[in-house]
């Protein structure tokens, strides 16, 4: 067979593709932040790769992201439908950039099949057509929660998120790690207060937004460059600057509201974050798993209240692992209707490939298998095939071999493939209704009867990596 | 809040989405078809939803299918990067039409981390620019497995495909199925026999594989379009037409193997095939799941041996439910190296809207919710709180009610979204440690103590629709 000359089959750059055990290790990742997710009742839901492109850019949604169109590509054969109807072009479509988007699309399509308070997660893969550098990839599965209400939704609900926050790092087990919690009405209505117009609040709080990113010295400099005076700008940073226990930042937020009676938003923001931080605790969030920090703000504008950021203790240069917050203006951007709603995000694609590289995940073994029957002697096949199948009816993950080089080949491939057990039948043993198991990981090797195979084969797993 | 005007936000026509209920029903179903794909080794991969249009068009790859190309836009505030490297749309890039030709680059691009016979599942989605119609989706999810051989590749490999379409279609249990088995190189061999031209062979084949669709009288119209005499055509209607049992089938092949020997091809199928009969047995297949069918052929031209398709009993106008076979010049296009493999593919949009559509399938309650905490008093709420968590930690998924309007709003809510029970706590039974769990299936209200209320739950649950 010819070679097919010069194509390169490498992948796009920056479509990421996984070896098994790394897409294994992803599969597991998703599977644990599902059941967190579920156990708060978010149920899934799907939305289409492709979106209309009106959608993706109505009232500005395609905000700084280049985006993909899609356009039909005839093949050799059907070039003479090009101008019929068989794939009308006509309409303009992209792929989706983020899962908000389609999540007010979502929502409007099917307004009246839902139920509301609606509670959704969704763990598709999105698409954008970024510089693909630093670990950032065109094509990266997010995991995202959001609960979205008809006119009001509940300060519970943004209790609930830090909580299944903790939930989700807790049992993927990478260590310390620290919620950051504030509230954007807090810093609206601290930069009202020092006389901030309000034209200017948003651009203000995304430069704040970057506070731990380019430092204290930039910062001034960006402020100063919006018409910041230096009083102001020093007062600013003060304030985001606050730090202490989170009854120390409560009670210290308090006594600016009372001295400041007239700042409105600033005072809403306060009670809100209260309450949020109130619920978080008799949600049983661990005292050491939240804080509140002045200076998280989040660059995006649509956030209006209650916003969060996560952060891996002694790993901060990635970032935060999680993020999210309360929007009231988003979802109901189809509908003309207020629906409120607050979330999360975990940018999962690029935060596993980080956690491997800083070497706080591992990858897991290539294949599911936890089981080799090898082929001894190919005349007993039909008892290896039955011994296989009355082990997965076990539950366990079994490879039959058909190889026909040695044991010693076999027992290696086995071993390369993270495979903890090989079961060998002899003529002798399938005689008598016996197997030796030999355990791969230590080397032991037991006589086992084949009607005791898959007990013992269970009780000397090792959970599987 | 404005409306947005004029925004057509329904999906892209072809790009289908389903409601929670549905997409419960789907992760279901992938959990279900995982299950066994691993208890067979097969491990999980999955490719980019991109790939560069030269590997999609490689050696004919694209073959009848309209593919979408991606384009890169620009946000109105990057206009000016057009002619930047910002995001280099020199490459053209497509999405993936199936998963087979991802595959074949997939080992290509990590031939030497992976081990072989390589056995993978993949249940992406894919995307075709077909008409979307008769449901037909241009967005669709395949449940794909191969096991890839270097050079060679056992044919228990074939015989394993039955063994897991059966364990498949029984876990999910839609009824009564028919997995019909035949080999191309038996109807080759034959097609050669009755002195057809071998540059005519794979289409008439494929015509052949159009039988049950078309008909008889329209397979021999386009049989001699193709220039086969009426003699010739009278001979291959008659062989695809042979019926029997499995045994019968198999002795009347070898009958005519032996009074043909000068039929190479139509020999080595013949003992492929009883091979794989062997081994389909001795997997423990049940023997009303399988058959020999002459006139299966499989559309696509690059299986070369092993062929399968699925029939849904009573359901026949669903077309094949899971199709596959053996081919020995695909996986390899890209490494110049011959790579057999076996595969098969379960469309699953496809399947399962048509299997919701006929009632076979039912869709899930919409969450995944089991119980919801009520409530009743606001000031209870952290009682409430804690009481969700403390059924959480038992594996109950709960929502707690935020709702401030009566237990009967609530009730309904719960009900609504197929909540099996609430549990009702007032002022006496917080002081008392204890709640109401009643059963919205039945009705029923018991009084449990908090301390037992979990077990309580699950001892009670119905298995969750």
């Amino acid at each position: 067979m010819a070679k097919s000359e010069k194509i390169n089959f490498s992948t796009p750059s920056g479509f990421p593709e996984f070896l098994p055990g790394e897409k294994r290790l992803e599969v597991y990742l998703l599977d644990t932040i599902r059941r967190v997710f579920e156990s708060y009742g978010f149920t899934p839901i799907e939305t289409p790769a492709v979106e209309r492109l009106e959608v993706l850019q109505a009232k500005g949604n395609q905000g700084d992201n280049i985006i993909y169109g899609i356009n039909p590509i005839l093949p050799p054969n059907r070039q003479a439908e090009k101008e019929k109807a068989g794939e009308s072009g006509s309409e303009a479509r992209a792929l989706k950039f983020d899962q908000t988007v389609p999540l007010a699309a979502y929502i409007a399509r099917h307004l009246n099949d839902l139920n509301f308070p609606f509670a959704r997660y969704q763990m598709d893969v999105v698409f954008r057509g970024e510089r693909a550098k630093d670990g950032r990839f065109r094509q990266f599965r997010q995991c995202d929660i959001d609960v979205v209400g008809r006119r009001e939704l509940s300060l519970l609900y943004d209790a609930q998120m830090p909580a299944i926050i903790t939930e989700i790092f807790t049992a993927i087990n990478i260590g310390d790690f620290l919620i950051r919690i504030n509230n954007r009405k807090i810093l609206t209505g601290f930069f009202q207060s020092v006389g901030i117009e309000e034209s200017k609040i948003k651009s203000c709080i995304g430069i704040i937004d970057n506070l731990e990113k380019i430092g204290e010295a930039k910062v001034k400099q960006e402020l100063e460059k919006e018409g910041i005076s230096p009083e102001q700008t020093q007062k600013i940073i003060e304030f985001v600057n606050i730090k202490g226990t989170v009854d120390d930042m409560l009670d210290k937020l308090k006594h600016l509201a009372q001295i400041m009676p007239e700042a409105e938003q600033f005072n809403l923001g306060v009670t809100e974050l209260e309450a949020v931080i109130t619920g978080v605790r008799n949600l049983g969030v661990p005292e050491n798993r939240f804080c509140i920090d002045l200076s998280i703000a989040r660059g995006l504008d649509y956030y209006t209240g209650t916003v969060y950021e996560t952060t891996l203790l002694g790993h901060e240069a990635l970032g935060s692992i999680c993020s999210g917050g309360r929007y009231e203006e988003l979802v109901g951007v189809f509908l003309g209707e207020k629906m409120p709603g607050v979330g999360i995000s975990i940018g999962l694609t690029r935060l596993m490939s980080r956690l491997i590289k800083a070497g706080i995940l591992n990858t897991l073994a290539p294949t599911p298998a936890q089981v080799m029957v090898v082929n001894l002697q190919t005349e007993l096949m039909p008892l290896y095939l039955k011994v296989s199948q009355d082990l997965r009816k076990a539950g366990i993950n079994v490879i039959t071999s058909f190889d026909k080089r040695g044991l010693g080949k076999q027992f290696q491939l086995a071993d390369k493939q993270g495979i903890q057990f090989c079961v060998i039948i002899g003529a002798d043993e399938a005689a008598a209704q016996k197997s030796s198991l030999k355990d791969l990981k230590t080397g032991e090797q037991v006589e086992v009867g084949l009607a005791n195979l898959a007990e013992e084969v269970k009780q000397r797993l090792v959970p599987k990596g």
